[in-house]
């Protein structure tokens, strides 16, 4: 199974790929790695998903945000290399969680993406190294924000 | 026009390199890529430009700040290949922003750095990917630290 | 003298690989670069060292703990490759320290990781480019976080 077929199977929709908060690309090749942007938390109806972990914003939230911050990474591979099928694997991911300073279960948070990708790309292709932290506030006080490299199938930009 | 031209052309001057402020290299070189450590914002008296954006430090400041920590990235790159010709184009930037936890326009932040990019190294080669974040400290209280990953035309080290 | 010489030589004991916290691998390799994940300061006992810089503990303490992340890298290099002298040299670090608003001495806590790789690896292979940041927590309450790219001769996971 390609991960198109697995998004199709898992029932999986991506939302429409995001665009940049400021001057930057969401995604730039080079050399087969596919260098990610930090991605956000869009909901549904187009809005983010906000808050702080141990501030008010509960595990099951933040979890979510991480999946929706993975589904906003799926959603600007395919736009940009126009198949998902195209993506060999995931390299690495920086989990950055909007944290309160006695918050302690990042990796749980960050796992709502993991857990995403394991399921898109397969549990050999889909899981890849990981840094998760807690930050000081996010943009337009989103809950989390994730970067990533994934390995391509695609030229150079 | 090359990014020397630009730099001629609109009168950027760029600050001496800055040593590095502990066991590390300013830059790394492997596999065409340079790897540039978390560059501060040096004015041109040599101080660093320090405070918290949301806690007294405004947006323009901030902006200044992440601008002066591209001055210094560039400052890195022109000594360690003698010029910034042989700069390929920007991979990606990871600002981070000393910052209050309401703070929410890290983005608006970067964009100083980003902007100086775009303008010394071309809208197409010179604007990557990027995530900007808000960190609870910065070494010696500075305003904005940034890291970067350069394409260059050059032997590893 | 080899990596492994070294690490004789002074002497250095190396802990057990870390498990993951959660769904990620502790290194991927991928065109030669070893990404590591974000490794915890381990102490010999197991548990992890905890605690905030600037509030409550002290540099000396950070400096440990930076080693300890070192160390547990190390580990799992070793555990990957099956001897570090398959690792050619470090490009980078990031390294993440729990700290209070207020701290401003990140780039002296992160020696203490870089003093061992430069110890390790040789002051020409083991001290690569580097950031230092202050972070709002980390997981398990854990001191210092660090992540890595090295070189290394070996191939693709």
């Amino acid at each position: 199974m390609t991960p198109e077929h697995r998004l199709t199977e898992f029932k999986i929709e991506l939302p429409p790929a995001p665009k940049p908060a400021g001057l930057y690309r969401p995604v730039v090749i080079v050399d087969g790695l596919a260098y990610l942007s930090g991605h956000l938390p869009t909901k549904a109806d187009g809005t983010l998903l906000c808050g702080r972990l141990g501030d008010g914003l509960d595990l099951a939230a933040g979890q979510e945000a991480a999946r929706r911050c993975g589904l906003a990474m799926l959603a600007t591979l395919r736009g940009h290399l126009g198949s998902l099928d195209l993506v060999t694997r995931l390299i690495k991911l920086l989990g950055l969680v909007n944290a309160s300073p006695d918050f302690v279960d990042h990796p749980k948070v960050i796992n709502g993406c993991s857990e995403l990708f394991a399921d898109v790309f397969g549990p050999e292709h889909g899981v890849g190294a990981r840094s998760a932290l807690g930050v000081a506030s996010l943009p337009a006080n989103a809950a989390v924000e994730i970067e990533a490299i994934f390995e391509v199938e695609a030229p150079a930009d």
